[in-house]
Formats: C-alpha cells, sequence, structure tokens
C-alpha cells in the first residue's frame, strides 16, 4: 500500500463501501422497487469523512505483524469499511438527539428524508418521516456494519480474537453517547467541577479514546495476531492519542475557525456542552475565587446565542489557566504516545505510520 | 427439554436474558456510576414477550438435526435469546416511529426515559431526552443481539452457515419498517389498491413470515447444520405460517377484542395501517362498483378517532368478501404448512411441534 499508505487505505475504504452499498442497494430494490434511494443515501452520508478510524485499524494491523499485501488487505479493509458504517449509524442517530441540522456540510439524514417527503408532495408529517427513516437507515448502518467485520474477520480466521475487541468497543460508544446526554440534562450549577470532570473524562475515554482510537488500533492488531506486549503498548498509545485528540476538539470547539471546522465560531458554548475544557475552567475559576466570573460562565454556556454573548464566555475561559494548560497536556499526551511507538517491537515504517498519524490527530485544525 | 418444549425453551431464554443484561449492567456500572438503570430497563422491556421467535429458532434447530440436550442446547438458546434482543430493538425504535406511548401494557421506552428525566428533576426537555435514551438503548439491544449471535453460532462452530441467514433477516426487518413508513405517506385514495395490495404483502413477507418465523426458524436449522431439502421444506412452512400469522393480526387489528389484543378496539383503522386486509376490501369494493362505501373507507381510515366512526369502518368492511376469504386463506395456509410438515424427513416429535406452533399462530385471539 505505499508510497502513501494513509492515502491508499482511505481509497480502499472507499471503494469498498461504495461496492458494499451498491451490493445492498440491488439486494433492497429486488425486495421492493420503492427500496431504492436509502443506500444511496448513506453513501452520500459517508462522503468526506476524515476516515480516521480506517487509518487506526490500518496501522493496529501493521503493529500486530499483518502484512502489505493486497490478498491479506482485502478482509483488513473490509473490517475497515465496518468502523466507517458504524461511524455512520452513530453519527446519523447523534443527529437526531442533538437535532442538528447539517452534518459536514451537507443536510443531516432526518433533513434529508424530510426533504424528501417534501419534495414528494406526500402527506403526513415530513419531520416526522425524516426522524423515522434517519432511525431506520441508522440502524441498517449498524446492521451492514456488523455484516461487514464478521465477513471480513472470518476470511482472515481472526473472529474469536476480534470479536471481543468489537464488542468492547460498540458498548462503550453508546455508554459514551448515554452518558453524554444524561449528563447535559442536569443544570451547570448544580454539578460540582469535579464531579463534572471526572464525567466529562470519562465521556472522553468511552467515545473518543475507546471508540475513535484504541478500538480501531486494537481490532486491526487482533486480525494481525499481535502478541500481548504489542496489545499492550498499542493501548496505552491509543488512549494518549484519543485523549489528546478530544482534548483538540474541546478547544476547538470554543476558539476553532469556522472556516475551518466547518461549524459556527464557539459551537460548544452554543450547544452547552459539558466538556474537559469547560471542567477545568469552572475548577480554576473556583480556586481562584473568580465567583462572577464563574457565574457568569456557569449561566451563558447553552444560552449564549449572539456573538458578543460567545465572545464574552471565550474571554472568561481565557483568564483562566484551562486552555494553557490543556495545550499542555496535549503535547505531554503525544510525547507519551512517542515514547510509546518507540518501544514497540514493530517495523520502523509501522513506528512513522504511527506517529504521523499521532500528530494529524493532536494538532489538526478541523 | 420436554415434556413442555414451549415452557422450557421461553423459560431457558427468559434465564438467559437475565444472566446477559445482568452482566452488560455489571461492565456499564464499572465504566460510570450513572450507567445503571439501561439493562434493567430492557430488561423489564423484554418482560411479557410471547417469545414466538425463540420457539420457530427451537423447532428449527430440532429440524435441523440439532439434539436436545443440555450441553447442545445452551449455545442454541443464546442465539435464540440474540433474536428477543433484536425484537426489543425493533419495538423501542417502532414505538419512536409511531409516536406509540405503551407497549405491552407498560410505557414505551421514550415514555419511562421520559418519566426518569421528570422523576430526577432535571432541567432540559424530557420528551427529548426520552426519545434520545430509546434510541440508545435501541442501538444498544441490536449491538448486544449481535454479540450473543455471533458467540452462540460460534460455540456450535456453525457460524458460517448461520451468519447469512442472520444477515437476510435482519436487513428484511429493518427494510419492512421502511417500507411499512413510507407507504403511510401517501393519502390512500391516490394509491391504486393493486399497487397498495402489493406492497402489503411485501411488507408481510419482510416484516411477518421472514423475520418472525422463517428467519428464526432456518437460523435454528443452520445451527443444526440441515441438509437442504429440510431447509427448503421449513422456508415453505415458515412462508405460510408468517403469512397466516400477519392475516390473523389483520383481523385482531380491526375486530379484536380490546381486552385480549390489549390494543384500543379498531387500532389499525385509527391508525391508519395498510394492511392486506384494507387492501382487499378496496379491490372487493371497486369491482362490486360500491363506490360511495369505497370513498367513506378512504377517507375514514387513519383519520377516525370515535366508536361510531370506527364501528361504521368495520361495517364497510364487513360489507365486503374481504375478511371471510382471508379466513379462508389463512385455513388454506396452515393446510400448507401441515403438509410440509408431514413431507419433511424429520422425527414425529418434531413434527408434532411444528404443527402445534403453527396452529397458535394462525389461531390466536391476542
Amino acid at each position: 500500500m505505499s508510497p502513501s499508505p494513509a492515502t491508499a487505505v482511505i481509497d480502499a475504504v472507499d471503494a469498498r463501501l461504495d461496492a458494499l452499498l451498491q451490493d445492498r442497494d440491488a439486494e433492497l430494490v429486488a425486495l421492493h422497487e420503492d427500496l431504492g434511494v436509502g443506500a444511496q443515501q448513506l453513501r452520500t452520508f459517508l462522503h468526506g469523512g476524515k476516515r480516521l478510524r480506517p487509518q487506526f485499524c490500518w496501522w493496529g494491523w501493521r503493529a500486530g505483524g499483518g502484512r502489505d499485501t493486497l490478498q491479506d488487505c482485502a478482509p483488513v479493509i473490509r473490517v475497515a469499511a465496518a468502523l466507517e458504517l458504524l461511524q455512520a449509524c452513530a453519527l446519523v442517530h447523534d443527529d437526531l438527539i442533538d437535532r442538528s441540522d447539517t452534518r459536514r456540510g451537507r443536510p443531516a439524514m432526518h433533513r434529508a428524508e424530510a426533504k424528501r417527503h417534501a419534495d414528494a408532495g406526500w402527506s403526513g408529517d415530513a419531520e416526522h418521516f425524516g426522524v423515522g427513516m434517519a432511525l431506520l437507515l441508522g440502524d441498517l448502518a449498524l446492521a451492514w456494519s456488523d455484516d461487514e467485520f464478521v465477513e471480513g474477520a472470518a476470511q482472515l480466521g481472526a473472529l474469536a480474537r476480534a470479536q471481543p475487541v468489537w464488542r468492547t468497543m460498540r458498548t462503550q460508544v453508546l455508554a459514551g453517547q448515554w452518558l453524554d446526554l444524561q449528563i447535559s440534562q442536569q443544570e451547570l450549577h448544580l454539578v460540582d467541577p469535579a464531579a463534572a470532570l471526572h464525567t466529562a473524562e470519562t465521556v472522553i475515554l468511552l467515545k473518543t479514546a475507546g471508540y475513535t482510537v484504541t478500538g480501531p488500533l486494537l481490532l486491526g492488531a487482533a486480525l494481525g495476531g499481535a502478541p500481548a506486549p504489542v496489545l499492550a503498548g498499542l493501548q496505552r498509545y491509543g488512549t494518549a492519542i484519543g485523549t489528546a485528540f478530544q482534548l483538540r476538539d474541546d478547544l476547538l470547539g470554543v476558539f476553532g475557525e469556522p472556516e475551518q471546522t466547518g461549524k459556527p465560531a464557539g459551537d460548544d458554548l452554543r450547544e452547552g456542552k459539558r466538556t474537559v475544557l469547560l471542567a477545568r475552567t469552572r475548577q480554576h475559576l473556583a480556586a481562584a475565587g473568580e465567583d462572577a466570573a464563574l457565574r457568569l460562565l456557569q449561566d451563558g454556556v447553552g444560552t449564549a446565542s449572539s456573538a458578543a454573548e460567545v465572545d464574552a464566555l471565550r474571554g472568561i475561559i481565557l483568564t483562566s489557566d484551562a486552555p494553557q494548560s490543556i495545550e499542555e497536556e496535549i503535547a505531554s499526551l503525544v510525547a507519551r504516545a512517542r515514547e510509546e511507538v518507540r518501544a514497540l517491537p514493530v517495523a520502523n515504517t509501522v513506528r512513522a505510520g504511527l506517529n504521523e498519524i499521532a500528530d494529524r490527530a493532536a494538532h489538526r485544525t478541523a
């Protein structure tokens, strides 16, 4: 897959997703002529993702001893494609939960399906049809993801090794989404900052470290038959990079440039997202006795809507040490990940790949 | 599992579901202390189902040559439990799509979760929290169902045989729900009765024949390593009984007794469900030139709400030949299924089991 493994993996996964969704589309249309559209909607939805999970899966496979040959690659690419379908389910359902209208610059699935209803001139509630269809298309993506994982892993004779990783990863991401939804139901000032930090850190471990990095990495490693010391090293690397990835996300959610992130400036503040950055800021302000600033922050997060209000909240966060301490933590997590990579008994090309993707995840601007 | 296989299978599946959900609960709580409740909510939700799918799976296993010993049974019961978890996902998500408030006489999952929000005195939108949680708990049930299937089938060394059946069944039930949702978006009088009948029959084949009967039956048979003639015979038996089951459902949805069905009288007429019974009635009325009755029916289905309005629609349906022709079709489907059973190269106890469950499915009153 040389010379540029990242591009080659992305291209191979995209080609597999195209083929798979074309097959499923044909199956559905054979059942009833009205069942077109769905697989195509998922294909459109999948377009433009960063394909980070497939890349971590690929480097896990290589670190675990998997070979870079075309014959071995096809089933690994199937498992990597399964990760993208799982992510499609997570995003389609997440947009329902968050009532988000857009995703990757295009309409969210429930919006796209509501529009299809309106365009067809059907009677009934277009909005609710959109919700129902997004729910079912997310379920289809989850079921198809699973078929693709089982069949890919079985082709490598590695299902018994890979299934426990797959199982843990899926339960964790759903548990993370659940916790994320639940914690945002309590008014901010009623939640002790230390407890809020603990929960936000757990959400990071479940949704980002576990699901985005460690899960795909260990899945690839299990497919490759990695020995225990490699698995342990990858686990530590993944936890470090996954945490750095999410902390970067926290910073981008408050300070990122809309042209680069594709989201409104300070989106997390408008949405009231309960991030580690927010919990740390609250801790710093409380420790410094900045009670007035703390109250303004707690009242404004989740209710601020104008640019001026969001700017004021940003200003409060900047007066605390939290952003700086998080930047330092990201740097230290990347350094720790690099040390883990150095200690892994793997080829230098694999080391280079793991370091490159770690840098990209931790220092992205979008 | 003698002397009463039905009860023994139900008890074994219930015990397995209890153990499984207890394990998952412990896993979740270990991740974060707030993640209790979910597995218990699913356990409550699963309570009181008829467990038809596990019973068909069991008789498929026995017809396929699987033995009735405790050692072999445990993994088959796991696959049967997986079917119930899959059904839990389908029902939880279906209730969201249909905006149903109750299920099996208890609150639907989104209602139960909305109540949990209100009871906790959280801020934010309790209704929407309920929707989000029901979505995630349905997803968890789908993921756990799949883990349970893969692990059970692998224990029997039968995953390669069973996976294609599992895959087809899941895609079909989701496709059936999708089609069911989509067809109800067009005003009834705009849909040609013949086209409506074709679609309603496809929904039956996907959602009921395929998912409720043939899928579980063939899954069990695949686990048991059934030879091709047995698979073909079970497929024909399943299609007949699955169709009879749904046609009975159509009749109960219009003429059933509320005390027995647990639903309001004429529930399908209030909801505007696009059944085979409705499509046949429209065809009969059109062929008989009963244009006034046809218009009343088409205007009233989905809009009728009072008992008198529903009674009037019932009366129109009774004036057509449709209910009688559907009763006759059910009888003929049961007879066909019995012929298939007679021709199967299986033990007499298995024949008796298949006939008994066929009668129960076709002649139920609830």
